[in-house]
């Protein structure tokens, strides 16, 4: 790793290389899949990668088991915590039984029970704090001060994103001849380590981003080439309402061609499509790519295109075609 | 093939290794799936054979394929003809689409718009009938006699049984020392290809139907030693509605070792434990045999378990979940 000017560590390619081997027992290798049907309609030939098959039903394990391998046998006794209701403190908390180190989350009182279900399944320790910036701030210093755990950020963090950095080494390994890779974006942390290794071992594959038009920050921040963030976007995409960081938006500015959006009404048809011709459970926030793709046809016609479905995490009592 | 008493056409395993090679370039070999939380819930080694992801959505392609393929120039340009509002009408558009003949299915007009434009969407000519029996056998013999059209049945044929047999065939090599299978009952066209592949190939692996508790007329059949046929069970595994015929008897008599059944609520919960768990889509029919391991999991524990997720065309706007 090396240091970017704010002192940040910044993820190696090598550092991929070692989170791969490091994390191999406790992820999938995720199939690849395809579709005729949206082949035809896009007239691209996509390859989805499937991380929604991923433990925890998302590629967020990826980063997780990598920071929490990696700690000292004297660190790890202390544990690890985070603050997130989402993706990142169920695949912490996976990642954390399975070394069998605790884990703490600091979660607002106000988080969906199934979340709440969902972390201390899988053996995680939720506090409870008001939904509010300040007291989760606070709540979750008192946390760190008290049990000295490990804050493991959801995509700002080195080790993090060389974890998710393996999924593009797993993509090319399993599709050759792409011509770009689309992920959606939030912070960062998928792209950001698809990156890191496109940049290093197949710099012809350009990397696109996709993100809802509703939640446009990194795109805004793309062209006027500073971190932008929004306050409190709203979008069914809900893994996607988080800003760029100075660590996700150092590689996002050296690598990504460009960020594509979508609408709502974009996404939401996208989603119901996969579903529905490709018989898999996967977020709405994994739909984003597919709705850029059918939204600019031009620009991906006749290329072979790698389509990173992030999770599968979805609230199937709540899916958004039927709250319309 | 064979001859039965009834004189019906009975298939061989030599007609099932034609099959095979007749129907490859036309079909996908479906992957099979695993996940360690369904295993630690039953205590056994589950391999889901994944139909779900089979072209057009369903395993029938496989014995509507063998059927279409099987025709002679001659007899093929007449086109195929069934009656179904389900995935066998489906079927059998889909594999003449990819052969180019004409394809007639008598539906009744009351059938769902979603079901026709499926039908449609893969070249089908739809011939509308009323809601009775006697007014579909009016219709289909006039197409017939007009068309000279083959009758390709949904299960109760020689070519459609070798067809879907082939699906066992590939489980078969995927996974190694399976102590059964078990695959969902109505007809009984998957079930009997089961039996005339395993019978053949693997004669230890014992073979198990599932059936819904409400629709159990196979499972009686089976105690009783003779078909019983229902009038119109209700069940939410809808594709498991329709009774046993000679052909699919003979073989479920001759080679299954129990038929095991579920109630709604068991198929319902199974079902969003595979979506949830599994992140794949399929239909409420392919659940009943998870429901059926997990209420006989003495019956199970321990073995190595091939599970036939038959299919996922499933109405995305009407889960069953949702209508409680």
């Amino acid at each position: 790793m090396k240091t970017l000017e704010s002192s940040l560590l910044v993820p190696e390619f090598e550092d991929v290389l070692i989170a791969q081997q490091r994390i191999q027992p406790y992820i999938h290798k995720t199939p690849v899949l395809t579709s005729s049907f949206l082949n035809q309609l896009t007239g691209a030939e996509l390859f989805f990668k499937c991380e929604n098959f991923q433990k925890a039903g998302v590629f967020k394990v990826r980063g997780a088991c990598n920071a929490v391998f990696g700690l000292s046998e004297e660190m790890a006794a202390k544990g690890v915590a985070t603050h997130s209701s989402g993706n990142h403190a169920l695949s912490l908390s996976y990642a954390a039984g399975r070394r069998g180190i605790p884990v703490t989350v600091v979660m607002p009182h106000t988080a969906p029970q199934a979340k709440k279900d969902a972390v201390r399944g899988y053996g995680g320790t939720i506090i409870e704090c008001e939904p509010s910036t300040s007291s989760r701030e606070a709540t979750f210093a008192r946390v760190v001060a008290q049990s000295g755990a490990d804050f493991v950020h959801p995509y700002n963090d080195a080790r993090v994103i060389a974890g998710q950095a393996t999924c593009s080494l797993e993509l090319h390994e399993q599709v050759d001849s792409l011509g770009c890779v689309i992920a959606p974006i939030g912070g960062g942390g998928m792209v950001s380590g698809t990156c890191l290794t496109l940049s290093t071992i197949a710099p012809q594959i350009k990397i696109y981003a996709a993100e809802p038009l509703n939640a446009d920050d990194a795109a805004r921040s793309l062209h006027a080439g500073h971190i932008i963030a929004d306050d409190a976007p709203e979008t069914i995409a809900d893994g996607l309402k988080v800003p760029l960081k100075d660590l996700t938006w150092h590689f996002v500015n050296s690598h990504v061609t460009d960020i594509l959006t979508a609408t709502e009404e974009d996404i939401l048809n996208a989603m119901k499509l996969i579903w529905k011709r490709m018989k898999i459970v996967m977020e709405p926030s994994s739909a984003v790519p597919l709705a850029t793709i059918l939204k600019n046809r031009e620009l991906f016609a006749g290329q072979r295109i790698g389509v990173i479905i992030t999770g599968g995490n979805v609230d199937l009592d709540r899916l958004p075609w039927l709250n319309l």
